[in-house]
């Protein structure tokens, strides 16, 4: 595998990339189903570009997609790979605390090769450093796709930014809230209303989706500002960048990798993303989390020691709620925050939406 | 070389280990001799264990160390390899921004390699990644070893830690200010007072000087803060750990770096570190320095994100300074801050040790 930064070089015939090749996937969450294991697999099947020809997990085998994910219609779920028919793609559905490919899926990833199919993963345990596949893939000539492999190898500079593009970024309570959904949502938002704006891919699912970013977490720490402001400079000619966050400055595991997107993309401003009845974070449920209150205090402050930028929306994922509880929620949440909320599927992105133009209109005014 | 962190596996017989082999070193700074730069090479000067045999810098030759960088008394500085009579390793004695290797030194370390010298490195350019150095190391039957290799993989967990060790972090206002040279004076000061003090190195200059740590700047994002817990566990039986910082929270290029460690060790206080008299960001003179009423609120509040810590004392580097106006600023700043203040060199660490006792004995107290 070429140890590059990922990129749409070639779209549509680069078959070492993800999002250019012809791609007919199988998602692989064997096992690992639950919604925020496997939001790859649900990500995939609500945004990607390619059709989703079935679910492996043998264990909900008999479903559809929407039984399970609460999304993707009749995609079926299946129990082996050769119920497939015309797959030619397994892509790995999860994204679990550390990154490591489950033991129980190296049957399921030899299969795959050795049925001709290419196998893409985000995960930090490459495919390409297991010397099994890489020989297995050799043998059967397919392609082992790490969309997290980097060498990033560069340091933040802050010289010739553009300051009329507005750079809105996505943080959050924990990891696995919604903070890359609710930037794509934004990001096509702020287009259907024909405005110039681009979604700036910082994980391996974003990545997935929009064929461009750069997979921040698994960035050498001294490259991870400068590798966030190459994506910055590559894309500041549009004028609306909703830059997606990732885990949480109050995560125990992850606060250096949210700390340096925060730093390196140097937002105007941020859309602050939890979800409605999540108390502990998540895989460490000895650790409660931080109010919202506090969260908008800690992004504040900390954004601040490189540049000010305010909380200006609070974007709710009210997946476990009813309809009336999602409203009493959001009642709530927009009296203790004094500030616009949704739930950007449930109620549609616009009061949020509305948010960024006017801040928008308020540099505008200004400069 | 093994991709492993780093680890004093075998002492004194471990040809891979920079610190375990009968070494006679030659510091290389060809061309990059000011002290900044250099600070890796004067560090192994002041606290190295095996003998330093010269400088190697042709455009300083003819003057001992103690010219060049005010320690190291008759080390000469040498214009070739074959005047460093006696020699077995070519150590890399620089720290430059970003961590590559200057083209130009390409032709000494081939030479080093040929003539059978080990060639031991800490930046982020790999020897064993280059294959030109490869390859004739194989040859001439001598070591490369790349102190900042590592394959961290794991996350934090926040299991089992031992809060009946103290731990000490020094923290900063830039890079290169002497942070790993406070926490080792201070690590000393305890051991001479009696105390079961152990020195956590977190960069390669540390790490070749105490034969154990991890290379934290060089670690993969997600895995920067398990990283550092994996040394606190190791070494949580000592009574006080001082866990040598990295880069600073107001640092453009490198604040993720300083917030997983501060985040991943959890310090119970903090140390202060600046120059007296630096300004701007060091490699970045367009952005000024924050002053240290700012650096203690940012620090104390980013720190407080996961548990409260105080900064206890102000560690001056006032090699800029004459003594009576080294004076003058200290008691500038001990009234501006109303803390403990000393450059640990110049005056000795006293002050800070008796802050760190009078916070252990507070802490024995309530327990």
């Amino acid at each position: 595998m070429p140890h590059m930064p990922f990129r749409l070089a070639s779209p549509m015939t680069d078959q070492t990339n993800p999002v250019s090749a012809d791609r007919k996937i199988v998602l692989l969450t064997e096992g690992f189903s639950e919604p925020i294991t496997a939001k790859t697999a649900t990500s995939v099947i609500r945004y990607g570009r390619f059709p989703t020809i079935a679910i492996l997990d043998s264990h909900e085998a008999g479903k559809t997609a929407q039984q399970l994910f609460d999304i993707g219609g009749d995609i079926p779920v299946v129990a082996k790979l050769s119920e497939a028919a015309g797959a030619n793609t397994l892509m790995i559905g999860i994204a679990p605390p550390g990154g490591k490919i489950p033991d129980s899926w190296r049957p399921i990833i030899l299969e795959a090769i050795h049925s001709g199919m290419d196998v893409v993963s985000g995960l930090h345990d490459f495919l390409s450093a297991n010397e099994e596949f890489v020989a297995a893939a050799k043998k059967a000539g397919v392609n082992l796709v790490d969309v997290r492999k980097n060498n990033e190898h560069d340091v933040a500079n802050r010289l010739n930014w553009r300051d009329q593009c507005l750079r809105i970024h996505t943080v959050g309570q924990d990891c696995s809230i919604g903070k890359m959904l609710v930037s794509v949502e934004l990001t096509r938002a702020l287009q259907a209303r024909g405005h110039d704006a681009k979604f700036v891919a910082t994980g391996q699912t974003g990545i997935m989706i929009e064929g461009d970013g750069c997979p921040i977490d698994c960035v050498v720490a001294d490259f991870v500002s400068g590798a966030i402001e190459k994506q910055i400079l590559a894309h500041q000619h549009h004028d609306f960048l909703f830059i997606e966050g990732q885990g949480s400055l109050s995560h125990p595991r992850y606060s250096a990798v949210t700390l340096g997107l925060l730093h390196g993309c140097l937002p105007h401003a941020m859309i602050l993303c939890y979800e409605a009845g999540r108390t502990a974070v998540n895989g460490m449920e000895y650790i409660p989390l931080k109010s919202l209150p506090e969260l908008r205090t800690i992004y504040e402050n900390t954004a601040s020691i490189m540049m000010p930028a305010r909380v200006i929306g609070i974007a709710m994922n009210s997946r476990l709620l009813s309809g009336a509880a999602a409203e009493a929620e959001r009642q709530r949440v927009r009296e203790e925050m004094g500030l616009p909320v949704c739930d950007v599927i449930r109620h549609g992105p616009d009061e949020l939406v509305d948010a960024v133009l006017q801040l928008h209109a308020e540099r505008s005014k200004t400069s």
